[in-house]
């Protein structure tokens, strides 16, 4: 089969690979419909985190199921399936209190790469989550979105405490950022103030219920927000960028007992004591708990309430995937979808 | 009238000083019944914090009110009142959500300094609550614990989310840590593991209702919390210390998606990103908002439910205030009440 391999900063290949195949009676393989680059794939294609060698690539999925091992029971083959980068098995007392992402016996679920033709996902019963059936072709990149850059916009909604009331600042303008909006609205909140200054990006987080933009960026865009919630900062921010500027800029922006859900990988951040105890802010986030969220997601897609597969910008055959890296890269595109020859 | 000087490291004297009087129609004027010594002015003691010159301490006061500005409509002279370190007009947005100890007005309710036999406090309406009647001498350490130390405590258990079901770590036997037990089982907390290596401070734990005892520190002491806790770590932990290594200590002794409250003063405190990201737990503290809690303490401590001035364990004449210094800083004392001479 096809697959994507990144062997180091800027170099991205579309290779022939070893097809997966099950290794436990909890295994399933899917066949891949669509999989897509997301911003963490840009770390290590920017040389900013290392890798051990040559690494197939991707984490975010949807496909149908080709085959699954003799214990699993809920997922079988023939059903379209949505699953989260991370594999939990849904019944231990963390994932029960919704934390599926630190599961006790969680491993990564794609190890064997997303950006290709099959892919081996541990632990399905507790992974994947069956859609009510075969999904139209319009669908299929918003059930795509849901499996992180939705779900983990959603998660940092919800860890901001969005909801009625609220006032929301979102910190970045990436794609989970941008869904950080949509979950901001669709849990109620009645002003999402978007923190962007591109105007495509703009555009598009007006059009998921952005009601502000504001265009500067630290101090000041500190300052704009405060301007904006009568000097006293957002209830509720979202962060999804992950450095330490946005760290603090989030922090800033929000009141003393407002809440900041994080969601960027904060490489290289150190958050000083002193401000963030003087704060007052409550500080939640991490890895988002995907699966936690996906049946309610797949729902509202399914019903068509939403449509986050919006963010896909840029879409090209898997073997184009490098197009994809590049053009991610440089900015040109928010999030690139792509197309296994197998899918369909 | 008396009162206490800070000059420096090691440096506490008790001098006669101007009497503080009404500056603003909002003001009140007090008759310091009794104060105390906080784990926080031993910083300035300990040479660690600097002052700009000679301050006055303490922050900690019940008293009877004397005077009152021509603005102030709730108290009146001869109540007897408990307030907290940060004064607020308990009307903005902010108090309303909660959060006094962030008013948009605040600021220092005992800036005359509450270790003396009269105290000026700014917002008297929004500060002070005033007792059901004059209370008991008994009574007194209790609601002198109220207006900082067992409010901070039940903030950190709020925080913490502490509550039914819930098993909740303490790191820090302070008078904090010690009230912040007693609040955790107040909520309802199922089982509280306090973390102390003092036999006397372990037996005031236990009688806060502490069901175990830790005495590891440090990793060890995460090992063993999380050995008593299935290996996930508390549901909630109150971190009442405000070093990097207990900041530490109660994330990792802190469950994916638990809740750290957080109280002790973060000096010097650098939180790790990608520690706290992938933690899972959910963060908040600061300076306890005392004045959100207060009606409910008194009210439990008049009808006896509660019996915080047990961290007393030394009661000095205010004259002898450097004693009490002395004795806490050498951990002789948990926590020392000063009497002034006009008390009672």
């Amino acid at each position: 089969m096809r697959g994507v391999i990144m062997y180091g900063h800027g170099d991205v290949r579309v290779e022939d690979r070893e097809r997966p195949s099950l290794v436990k009676p909890t295994d399933a393989i899917l066949r891949v419909t669509a999989s897509c680059i997301c911003g963490s794939d840009l770390w290590p294609y920017r040389g900013i985190e290392k890798q051990a060698g040559p690494t197939p690539m991707g984490h975010e999925y949807v496909g149908v199921v080709e085959e699954v091992g003799s214990d699993v029971r809920t997922v079988k083959p023939g059903d379209f399936v949505v699953g989260s980068f991370f594999a939990s098995d849904n019944t231990c007392e963390i994932c029960a209190s919704g934390y599926q992402t630190h599961c006790v016996q969680r491993e990564a679920a794609a190890s064997t790469g997303a950006q290709s033709e099959y892919l081996r996902v541990p632990l399905a019963d507790g992974t994947l989550v069956a859609t009510p059936g075969v999904p139209d072709d319009d669908l299929v990149p918003s059930l795509l979105a849901a499996s992180d850059v939705l779900g983990t916009g959603w998660f940092a909604a919800v860890a901001a405490e969005a909801g009625p009331g609220k006032t929301v600042a979102v910190v970045g303008d990436g794609a989970v950022g941008l869904l950080g909006i949509l979950a901001a609205r669709q849990l109620g909140a009645e002003r999402v103030i978007a923190m962007s200054r591109h105007a495509d990006r703009q555009d598009l987080a007006r059009e998921f219920g952005a009601t502000d933009i504001v265009e500067e960026r630290g101090d000041e865009g500190v300052a704009r927000i405060k301007e904006l919630t009568d000097g006293l900062g957002a209830h509720s921010t979202i962060e999804a960028v992950g450095t330490q500027e946005s760290m603090l800029q989030a922090i800033r922006a929000t009141r003393a007992g407002g809440h900041v859900g994080y969601v960027g990988v904060t490489h290289d951040v150190s958050l000083p004591g002193m401000e963030l105890f003087f704060s007052g802010v409550h500080l939640h986030g991490g890895p988002a708990p995907v699966r936690r969220f996906l049946p309610d997601l797949i729902d509202l897609i399914w019903r068509r309430e939403i449509d986050p597969g919006k963010v896909f910008d840029l879409t090209l055959p898997l073997d184009r995937a490098a197009e994809g890296y590049t053009a991610m890269d440089e900015r040109r595109a928010i999030k690139v979808l792509l197309t296994p020859p197998t899918a369909g």
